[in-house]
């Protein structure tokens, strides 16, 4: 694995001979690239909002397709707009992906900036605004955010202001800060210093069902000597991160099965099956309350980190305590690991609890199921198979008889207890060596760029296919995200903090300007 | 207890001595008063249907005070109709009670029936058709009945046919039951020879809040040798059934706490504490998959059974077979034991389970909160308030903190395990002894009545307040349901088997009729 990573990526170590020679000089070219496109967002600061607030005004769930249509127009607009050839890759009616591309003359190298555009499913009953109409406010909702009328938005915009809108981070926002970025470089009259390829994704959320068969379509468009991935929070103590891995994920509905019809809890209570307790006791087997998957064989398959992971790990400042006094925690799973060494090995999480009825509805019945919702994180060397297979072995050693759809009366007659799994299509995990070429050159060339040490995340915590990249098409991918972590992705209020889109815009310029220069500038 | 019940029932004893003796013309008298009362049945068949469907057509949930006081009022008007002296009862704004009175000369012994007239919350989008909009179908719904238009009802009426509506059983159609009585047997000429009083009560489905108040507040005219009680379903054998007992109740609901925010569950997942494994937990810690209540002592406070009870039980015929049959069941809880014989010993009922999303709505993201909603089933000698103590003291050991608001954002900090109790008011189970002779004339009457060996069940199990006309009235109270157990009582899509109207107008009109004359009979 660690010898085909090397061949792979000597394209890669190519580019960055020569780095550290320069390393003055490049320090002075990042400062300046930095101070213009800071004066360029400051002279812009209400169109560029007022592009992300469009954006995010477009709903963008991956399965209304003719909403994730809109958005992949809108997109193929603005890339046009700054002269990157601009394309919407379709494969049948699958939601589709915008690509683009702006070649430089005697660019020597090509990166490829990825990011998703469509966004969780919402429950607007949840959110405090409708999440595809974006609301500014003066603060984050929880220490009492006051709306902002868009007349009424001051410039330069406070940076601790925040937008909220579904996607207003996740991955809406870092599309922007790379299209933006492009303009602040042009206004300045800075060159590119690689060739530039964006892939924009519109079904992530969803668990990219078709980005294989999109890649493997037009592999040709999207080589590239490495790619980055703009999906995903900075550190929580605000500090710049780079990531090199992600965890994998696969997600699973669990029904289990009582009387076919609801009973009188009193007349039947304490002899017909309760599905609900039945459940309670399955998912207690599965996992424990500190987090420990009880699963035979679940963390067999766990690759031992390597020393660079394990030291880039201990630098990572601790942010547990001021975590749990955000969150409102006094406690954390894991018997007292840190969160970081959490994020190394696997998760299940239950997303989701449904049965019967409770508080004004409830009824004194036995109910006929009992529906639970679950997302397993994976690490290398997991796949979504082998999860699968020892979750369900797990299963029937329970007693449960497995089937995929609702049992026939037949089935409930005959098997005790019956579960109905439904598995969704997940990927594995991934994660590119922090020993490589590229991967320290980068680390250098971000470290510049926000003039602090980052945080080296080895995997991060949450999903994205990178497996997918690095499987189909043979190359590097490191992650550096902009967006804040305090941004409820996934949950109801998701917002940005304004701060965030700014430093972005920032960092993703010294890429774009930086990146290709580190050899010529020896 | 036995001893104090003995005393109490005296007057029944009297009531009750020259049975035996009378015997042969008893059955005779029996006899004939069904015949006559059948005959007006089938010439009145669909006058009685309309009368219960219009009573079925206001919506009864006691939290809807208006629909409530129509219900009364309605009730009010169906027992003047009878010349019965009726008479709203109120207590403060609290769904009220209607009272219904009728004297008979010379008459000796005074009989409270009791109904309640109220039913449990629906969920519409789960029925069939409208809760509150009866509808007749030629068959139970699941073998596929189908409508039958008010227009095209034959007579008479096939007694397999189903009434759908929301009380249809539970217990509109035993107070149509009883008024029918009374009008068949002033047809027929067939004197009371008992006075008949009828308690009707508005608020049992919500817990009976304001019953004691009712009963000591009226207790003049509530005075009477016995009650009996028209609520719960006959056997699940159609065998009618009499009962001596009901189990106690008391609900709970639980909600466990999270991270105050729904937090990524990639970024978070094995670290913020997730509430739906932790009520998984707690819930499985409270109950085995086959009922067994693990809470420390919960079973110290059950009597054991006399030796009559014992008796009782092991006459019931078994269900268990059939009952598995129809309800798609391949086990069922008590590790063997018979249904009946469960229902003596106390339930613990997870009837909701409340957390995060399932299905198209699954998010992937730690919950912030997980609720269960409970009942339990209670048995002499248990209290709510033992119930609630040994459930406090367990969720306690378990490492919980109990609180009764949702916690501030100062205790999520401090303490490591938070859990929401929402208790219900609820009330202690009750039983009659089987052995007082007024229980045992009953039984008799009414095997004569409906020719054929009776269920005599010491503990119903479901619950209905027994224990306060016991504790407050100090009189025997003893169950003659009527409906059938296929109802699905308390769920979606209720429902009445007409024959089973058509048998308890027989019954109870019997029981007006000869419960007074076994004496004279001698």
């Amino acid at each position: 694995m660690r010898r085909r990573e090397r061949r792979r990526c000597t394209a890669a170590l190519l580019l960055l001979l020569g780095l550290a020679p320069s390393q003055r000089s490049l320090a002075e070219d990042v400062r300046t690239t930095r101070e213009r496109v800071r004066a360029y967002r400051l002279a812009h600061e209400k169109a560029i909002l007022g592009e992300l607030v469009e954006f995010l005004s477009i709903p963008n769930v991956a399965s209304d397709r003719e909403a994730i249509r809109r958005n992949a127009e809108l997109l193929r607009v603005m890339l046009e707009r700054r002269g990157v050839r601009a394309e919407i890759l379709d494969v049948g009616d699958a939601p589709p992906a915008v690509y683009g591309e702006l070649l430089v003359p005697h660019a020597r190298h090509t990166i490829v900036f990825y990011a998703h555009f469509d966004g969780q499913p919402v429950d607007p009953s949840q959110w405090a605004s409708d999440p595809w109409k974006p609301v500014l406010r003066d603060r984050p909702l929880e220490h009492g955010g006051r709306d902002v009328p868009w007349s009424a938005i001051p410039t330069p915009i406070p940076g601790e202001w925040r937008l909220y809108a579904r996607s207003a981070s996740d991955d809406k926002s870092p599309i922007v800060a790379l299209l933006v970025a492009l303009d602040a470089l042009r206004a300045a009259q800075i060159p590119l210093s690689v060739n530039v390829k964006f892939f924009f994704e519109g079904e992530e959320e969803a668990g990219s069902p078709h980005l294989r068969t999109i890649l493997q379509k037009y592999a040709d468009r999207l080589k590239a000597d490495a790619w980055v991935l703009c999906d995903g929070p900075i550190h929580q103590t605000r500090r710049q991160q780079v990531y090199f891995g992600a965890r994998g994920i696969v997600d699973l509905e669990l029904t289990v099965y009582g009387p076919r019809r609801p009973l009188h809890s009193g007349h039947y209570g304490n002899w017909a099956p309760n599905p609900a307790a039945m459940l309670a006791h399955l998912l207690a087997s599965m996992r424990e309350e500190d987090g420990r998957i009880r699963i035979a064989g679940f963390y067999e398959d766990v690759r031992p980190l390597t020393e660079s992971e394990r030291r880039a790990l201990a630098e990572i400042p601790d942010i547990e305590a001021s975590l749990r006094e955000e969150l409102g925690l006094s406690w954390s799973e894991g018997q007292g690991r840190r969160l970081v060494e959490l994020l190394m090995v696997p998760a299940l999480n239950v997303r989701g609890l449904r049965a019967g009825h409770v508080g004004e509805t409830a009824q004194n019945a036995i109910p006929t199921e009992a529906t639970a919702s679950i997302d397993f994180r994976l690490v290398p060397d997991q796949t979504p198979e082998s999860v699968r297979r020892r979750v369900e072995e797990h299963i029937r050693r329970q007693g449960f008889t497995i089937v995929s759809e609702a049992p026939t009366l037949e089935q409930r007659r005959r098997y005790p207890k019956i579960v109905r799994l439904i598995w969704g299509s997940g990927y594995p995990p991934a994660r590119t060596s922090m020993d490589l070429p590229i991967s320290r050159a980068l680390v250098r060339l971000i470290e510049e760029a926000v003039g602090a040490p980052i945080v080296k995340m080895p995997t991060l915590g949450g999903s994205i296919p990178m497996y997918l990249f690095q499987e189909l098409l043979n190359v590097p991918v490191i992650g550096v995200p902009i967006v804040n972590h305090d941004n409820n992705q996934h949950g109801a209020n998701e917002n940005l903090r304004v701060q965030n889109l700014w430093d972005g815009i920032e960092l993703y310029a010294v890429l774009f300007a930086h990146l290709g220069h580190t050899r010529e500038g020896g």
